[in-house]
């Protein structure tokens, strides 16, 4: 090891923060308000109030509270997995020969095997808190719902898990997984919904997408009593709980005596990415220091890259809220030799308005080969395989290390390394068996999917 | 949490141990001779160095050292996934109501998901530093194969793994990893050997099992210049290497001012409960406090519990030399049915030897439907998905905090989480489904087993 620094460094458990950070609190514009599709009209705490808990319905419209206190029983389950350790690369560092110092903050050491159990246990909390019998949502590589699975399993919750029925027939080691924790999985789209009835009807909708399963995940919510819709990405409410990614990567690096030049993170729907960025994006909006912000997205699923920014709903079935974000159309699908995650066809609201905004600094977009090309290198030297989303965040961080390698720049580059490949070996070997299409999508299918979004309201 | 004892306690990287503790050095009746089959006589550094590179020959005799150091460059590896933590199950311990403090050191925190990364670093270290062109192996499970692969992926050796026919087929993700980490995946019984030929000439052998694929290996090995044999477990080098397991685990006891009353251990090959025990142990045989040792083994393949003290074949093929152990003979495979791991014929010959001469105290054996009950359990409330192998050790540590619950005993118990059962849903699966047959192997197959063990030598 070059010098003082840890491969690992982590908090002790009395440093896990005790409030997430609520961006919206100083960001200088708003996100665009959040739309009734039956009224069109800004949702009230209200109207969310029918879909999900009310505690969650209230953050996820809070503009005002930059911090919002961890409840106990929340820091307690985060000591199964938190702090996440901070970890310097210095195996990747030394094979790419780069002056750069590269971190990431590994959030994959947990059973569901991603960063997504931050937020799952945030929103079984919530609903048990509530007295609510169970909960519902959909899922599509498994990592959300596998992560939702042991939080309610957790809390003695029901968790009725709405799963993508070609991942469904392709993981069915995910969907084991999700049953020991005794969630009930069901291969959408699916007959116990009208938007999941009306797809079938349909032989070509069988395999099923993200945004069916969505809305499915929320008719099934709201049409049953005790239950309430969650969700894993998009919405504030999982930025906020996200944030601890950034808040403790911020403590870890002050720990270390540094700073991130870069901060890179994979963007689907954005839970990641906004998680990771949260404290230093509070920098940046506060007028202290602040890294250049990366956001990268599959060449496939292109929303910040060649979408538009523009209200648009969250599912197929356009039962959810609009939100104003970047956007493929949300007919949008990816192309199906896509194995690379991120599916989701728009943006985070928040995301998109710091993008829009020009605080989020940049967007890119890169393909399936390059993913797995880099997920093999970083398995090898690095010892831990990365999912194939994390993999988009690793391209960019050797891109930049290797720009330091020729500018001799000594940047501190920090990547977000959201979770484990375990569930994507069948991805893996395809791309090794040289079966991964990569053609991106044409303007043509990017300029069908646009024309699907709503007349604009003028919000 | 009930005091300031932290869930995870982690050493610095910089307590790392700096050496691997040989128990041979302190035990009084050393194990009875390794017999080279050729000869029936005791194997010499010559002997083995045609199977095993040399500095690992010489591990494998070394009856002097206590302590061997071990070379920076796997100490530098090591940091990728060691320390590993030390957990308090306060979730587990809350949902027993035992006044037992229950600990256990986790070692599945790492791509390989489990603890055979340990020892694999080591022999490819020494593989590679012998000019070696690579190394064979075999796996059943998968877990060895993979910490293998990644270790030989790290340094460019060439691995190739024989993997049971059966357990290849049934988990082909496990196959994909290692072909990511680049290993050579051979199904077995093999047309590549004069053993897999043999084998193959039956039929009733297609399924292939751990004994044919050691003998496939390590003829591999021997017949091809360049290679040689790794093994994950039962050998004195592997008991050495993943003395690191227990070495950590009881500085990491020091650190929260504890000593465990009681170590227990799941034990297939002993690779795990030999590391775990090891620092203890060491106190035991030097005559100071010492903690109640409890190796657990599968009901389906009880070899201490129901096999014989004595010299037999480390594989199918006879090509290993002879060890005195407790065996249930050398051709023994447990029921189809079993699910749960720990498959080995025999025990390591320290472990036999120990547990021969009362040090190791106790052996138990628990039943498949006994293992996955409790790791849905541990699954739930303390948020990591066990390794099968792994329960075996969670059963029994529940097991004895019950105890605890009936008398007021406070006592401190100590387990080893050797692994995730990631890879083990299939077997989840067959549990949930009411699959699992636990019926015991019968007394005349055991009988059929020791009937076919060597003459015995005298040494």
């Amino acid at each position: 090891m070059k010098n003082n620094i840890p491969y690992k460094t982590y908090l002790t458990e009395k440093e896990i923060p005790e409030s997430w950070y609520n961006v919206r609190a100083d960001m200088q514009n708003d996100h665009r308000p959040l739309l009734n599709p039956a009224t069109m009209q800004p949702v009230t705490v209200a109207d969310l109030s029918s879909v999900f808990c009310e505690e969650l319905a209230k953050q996820e419209l809070n503009t005002t509270d930059r911090y919002i206190p961890i409840p106990e029983e929340i820091r307690n389950f985060y000591k199964m997995f938190r702090p996440s350790p901070l970890i310097r690369a210095y195996f990747l560092e030394e094979v790419l020969d780069t002056p750069a110092e590269i971190y990431y903050k590994y959030e994959g050491g947990n059973t569901s095997g991603s960063h997504k159990l931050n937020s799952a246990i945030a929103q079984a909390y919530y609903a048990k808190k509530q007295g609510l019998k169970g909960v519902t949502t959909e899922t599509g590589a498994g990592q959300w719902g596998t992560a939702l699975a042991m939080a309610c399993g957790y809390f003695d919750l029901d968790c009725k898990v709405y799963m993508v029925r070609v991942s469904a027939e392709q993981k069915p080691d995910r969907v084991a997984i999700m049953e020991t924790y005794n969630a009930d999985v069901t291969m959408s789209p699916s007959d116990t919904t009208e938007v999941g009835r009306k797809m079938l009807l349909d032989p070509a909708n069988r395999n099923g997408s993200l945004g069916t399963a969505i809305s499915e995940a929320v008719e099934y919510a709201v049409l049953n009593e005790g239950y309430r819709y969650t969700l894993g990405s998009v919405l504030n409410q999982v930025l906020i709980h996200q944030s601890i990614i950034g808040l403790e990567s911020k403590l870890a690096m002050e720990k270390i005596d540094r700073y991130p030049d870069v901060v890179i993170g994979c963007a689907g729907g954005g839970s990641n990415l906004g998680g990771l960025m949260s404290a230093f994006m509070a920098d940046r909006l506060t007028g202290k220091q602040s890294p250049y912000f990366i956001a990268v997205e599959p060449a496939s699923c292109p929303s910040m890259t060649r979408g538009k920014f523009a209200y648009d709903y969250c599912d197929t079935g356009q039962v959810t809220p609009l939100a104003k974000m970047y956007t493929l159309g949300h007919g949008f699908i990816p192309p199906a030799s896509h194995a690379g995650g991120l599916r989701f066809h728009g943006m985070s609201p928040i995301l998109s308005q710091l993008y829009h905004d020009g605080y989020l600094d940049e967007a890119r977009s890169v393909t399936q080969k390059e993913i797995f090309e880099v997920a093999g290198l970083f398995a090898k030297v690095e010892g831990t395989l990365p999912a194939p989303e994390s993999a988009h965040a690793i391209k960019t961080a050797i891109d930049e290390a290797l720009k330091c390698k020729e500018t001799g720049e000594k940047k501190v580059i920090l990547f977000g390394l959201t979770g484990t490949g375990y569930f994507d070996m069948s991805a893996y070997r395809r791309y090794r068996e040289n079966d991964l299409d990569d053609t991106p999508p044409t303007d043509e299918s990017i300029a069908k999917g646009l024309a699907n979004l709503p007349a604009q309201p003028d919000f």
